[in-house]
């Protein structure tokens, strides 16, 4: 592989997470480039590769592991396959960029990162809230001192449901909203506070709207306590109508910041006639809309993978990785545990056997 | 006393919210009027009386309350003394307006109920809440079916701590801002969702800003499950910097809405020089600043008390009494031994012996 | 007539404006109770009686005049109507309430006024504005030196046309969606600097989108020099979509503040399944929407209403007046004869034999 | 020259906006690289090209010029040397990034042009807002017919005075705010609406709170007629207080859209202790601030440098050109000949023998 130029990337996955690697890494071109992508779903890899033009497809991704050019590969898999194609690609040599959540279990998340530390290839953990710019902006002002001492963070995320089927399925999914959005909040607060270990979660969750559609939870609260004091607070909802909404809240004993990526970022706007794209799962785009601008690069997508691409030419030590995925996965595990037995989980929590979060609520 | 004409009322306290019973009733002057104001503390009734025109002022609230031509008391005093006034008054033949929250213990809110039942006066529970226009409003949408069925609603009320000495001391206050706040946001999601039965409480808290005032509380967060499916989430904060913040949010499985009654009703201003008065505890009034306009008429209180008075003269039913005072003591109840315990308390919950709500989480 | 008890009024009108009036006597009934309504339209004042629970209908407004106990007319009829309906309601010895504009020349407000100096009654202005709460909180925190000089006020109000047909029909209303809302724009900005000659005039106007419906103007902006060295801008538009839109900006060297009273004001709101009602205007209560709460009350309709009839039971004196609707109107021709020349126009300005304001525009 | 690889820039200046240059082009560092600066203010220069890591530092720009690498310089200097440092770099046979606004008078604007066009260099017009993500977006979706014919385009830029004494000396600015700003405002009406022939201007102004300072007007609206039928409003001040305001509306018979680049993207923010930075011209921060996030990138700079790069490579089509900059100075002297005269400038405007634009409103 070369130890300059571009990185070569592969990607794994041909749907909506797929699809915005590939916008990233064009967004922002200087470190990274995309080759190739696999799928074995019919007609998405070559969609895909058509629309960024993209050379190489593969219906399945162990060939395209075999591609010697490839350096990294990006993850954009239901989460029962995470585990499984992170050890395939570590085996490989290529480095491994996973999306969130990091798997289905603990003992998964200790063999990919015990895998790719063996093969010497980097775990990276997409979490892409460590790079979302109005975010970062919330941080520095807490890194400054405008604050004083934070005590308390909050992360919220809310939509009206998944954009693919296979998040319904909890087999597949390994829980609801809470695994499938709730990790992003945890691993906010995590970062954010400057990943103090995390004592103890208490959460509360419930299938409110779209009993018919999953078991899953479709609306959750965790309440996490970190070991330097302060509270981490996520909200997650999957039953949450009007398109996307993402916020987070810091409260310091010197001061407070709100920041908000939908409503606090967008053009209010009226339409009779309706326009193209108004944000991430808007019901319409007439009438009164939020839409918002530049929408990747105010997530951080973009950022985040130029920063993935500088890790591996060594240009930057890596900031969201397989530690912080694992911790975060550890967090779901006792939220779950929590909501089923409506009380406080401490940490460290190691449930043996379970084969997804969300049995420790189910089974209750 | 008369049957007729404007309801005579005697204020009981001569602080802050003695000061908004007496505003109150001079801004919707057609149904009450203040006759009398009695507080112990040396010049303040005084100053009230002179400041709203009230005629009487005495020292001691039991010899107000043998003046025969006052039918309706309004308490604003330290909780651990609203049962004993309340009681008092009752047996004075007097109707009863009672600041939140109710009292100390459930037992005091049993007798609060019972004595005033029995001496046939009404016990008129003061949650503003009730009233509050945009709140209202609120409601009224979900009534009107804007959401469909409400699965979840919020209320958060938050500041940087009371406006006297007593709150800090959890002897007389008997807890921090659970007790002093949580209270309204208990009271809304009840009367937001029509009165269910409240099933269970799961509570966090911690005093993170001002451990070295108080052994209360001054922050929590408030989970609660109803009868009828869905939930409430009360947040308060006595260690947010920045002046007042009361918020709700109303989640249906058909929409949302979110009505903020400070920022979200303000008028964002600069100012070099400063003006009077900005919000209930803002900071200053120099740089930008958020006024609100009408503030008690925006909380709801003249309505409030307007309704009260009404309701003495027979022309409205109550729509805020001692037994809402009582399910929201229960629930605090509730909430600060969840908060010990760490883990959800069912209802009806009945806990024997206990002074005071905060003993509950103070013990563990 | 009666030197106390409720000021007795009849209303001339039955449609938006007259119910507008009757619900603000309604939320603020202590000074005043509406005893007759008159209008011509069949059907329509018995409607508005039914409505309010009014005793007295008349088909023609001079025979409401001729009932004694009637103390105070307000007119709610087109502009045209209103001179010769305050002058008949003088002459019956009538207070008069007259709704913007006051009327369609500078002749007829001279008349008018004369009129009820003569006859010993007063002319009251309705412009509700002076009344507004949070515009009043703003001009209060303007006098409490908030923003030290105020060297340009803003005033804003716009929708997509009007509530009545004979608002498009200019003979009737005598001019396009300045006349009938920069008018109040003028008198704000008049009475927020504390009422300094207009020195100057000048306008820019046109018909951009409802031209197949009327010849006048549907948008509109206006500037005022003002004797103190203070500049007024008046903005109007009847080609906005997405309902109301009521808007204020106050700059001072020391300082600056924004009042919205829709979108600043509103419970931003998404609803698939729609509510009553959302704002004035609006064109659906489903997807997101702005509903305001308490409307008339945040408008200030009420407590106009309310100061009006202290003011004819001499416990307030006048702070609208007639002779403030002349200010108006003589900015309203300045303002039509500057678009219509392209040019500055001086006050004082009297254009001789000019029916109506919109013909110094139409007529270039 | 180079016809590949990073077009090498040289930037003349050393201040506030020499700063933009340098940081623009290392956010977005593909397309080109900065090689030099020149500017005579003795430490200026060094002290920037410290800050950036710029090799070359000269005293005198025509030094700079004379490096044979560098193919394109910016210049970011007093509005009065742009002519001849444009003219200068022409013959020098480098690419020209010229600030706003162009220059002083037409004749300049011509011969910048001209001498530009023979030395087969391009002349590029450094107005970002045709480049800022948010107003970007709000044309994107009056392109796709959100809006329907769009009738009215607003723009806005206000704070409390400019970062360099040079502007305050009409001498060397040629103008006030409506020069500094308002040259923004009509060039993005013009492209917002597909730069339609402007048929008039109509400006009012003033010198309402910096007299002291300056001869220069601190506050101007200035209204523009476009021979689509469209309107555009641009509005100016160096006289609000509190921190930097861009905005836009965008009003079409079928919808309206509002960007606000500030409040409307900020996090709104209270400290006590302060932070390192909020916003362009804030005067602190502490108490509420907005502080905004990627401020740069959120005005559209480095999207604009990089396009400009990329024009010298031949890979864009200039969209942002002297041309643009020659329609500008146009209005801009039309609307001082406005403000002077108080009537409406028709174009073509050509006035002879003026040296700045300031002198039509200021000789009246």
């Amino acid at each position: 592989m070369a130890a300059n130029g571009k990185v070569k990337v592969g990607i794994i996955g041909s749907q909506f997470e797929a699809d915005i690697h590939a916008a990233s890494f064009q967004i922002m071109p200087q470190e990274a480039e995309v080759v190739a992508v696999a799928s074995p779903t019919p007609g998405h890899p070559e969609a895909l590769a058509k629309r960024y033009g993209i050379g190489r497809v593969f219906g399945d991704y162990r060939q395209m592991l075999a591609e010697t050019d490839i350096e990294m590969v990006t993850i954009a898999a239901p989460n029962d396959l995470h585990a499984q194609m992170t050890i395939d690609a570590a085996n490989a040599g290529k480095h491994v960029v996973c999306e969130k959540p990091l798997c289905m279990t603990l003992e998964e998340a200790d063999e990919m990162i015990d895998t790719c530390r063996r093969k010497g290839v980097l775990l990276l953990y997409a979490e892409e809230l460590f790079f979302t710019p109005k975010y970062v902006r919330a941080k520095r002002m807490a890194d400054e001192g405008a604050f004083g001492k934070v005590y308390l963070v909050k992360q919220s995320e809310k939509h009206f449901g998944p954009h693919a089927a296979w998040f319904w399925d909890v087999e597949r999914s390994g829980g609801g909203v809470f695994m499938d959005m709730g990790c992003h909040g945890i691993a906010f607060c995590y970062w954010f506070l400057d990943r103090p270990a995390i004592r103890s979660v208490l959460c509360h969750m419930g299938t409110y709207v779209h009993a018919d559609k999953t078991r899953g939870e479709d609306d959750s609260l965790c309440i996490l306590e970190f070991a330097n004091g302060a509270v981490g607070r996520v909200e997650n909802s999957w039953a949450r109508r009007g398109g996307m909404d993402d916020r987070i809240e810091v409260y310091g004993e010197g001061g407070v910041t709100y920041a908000n990526l939908h409503m606090g970022n967008a053009l209010p706007t009226y339409s009779e006639y309706g326009y193209g794209y108004a944000v991430e799962k808007a019901p319409t785009t007439k009438g009164w809309t939020y839409p918002v601008f530049e929408e990747l690069w105010n997530y951080g997508f973009p950022q985040e993978m130029r920063h993935f691409a500088c890790c591996v030419r060594g240009k930057e030590e890596p900031i969201a990785t397989g530690e912080d995925g694992r911790v975060v996965m550890e967090a779901i595990y006792a939220g779950y545990a929590s909501a089923g037995k409506g009380e406080k989980i401490s940490l460290p929590f190691r449930p043996q056997g379970v084969k997804r979060p969300i049995d420790l609520w189910l089974a209750v």
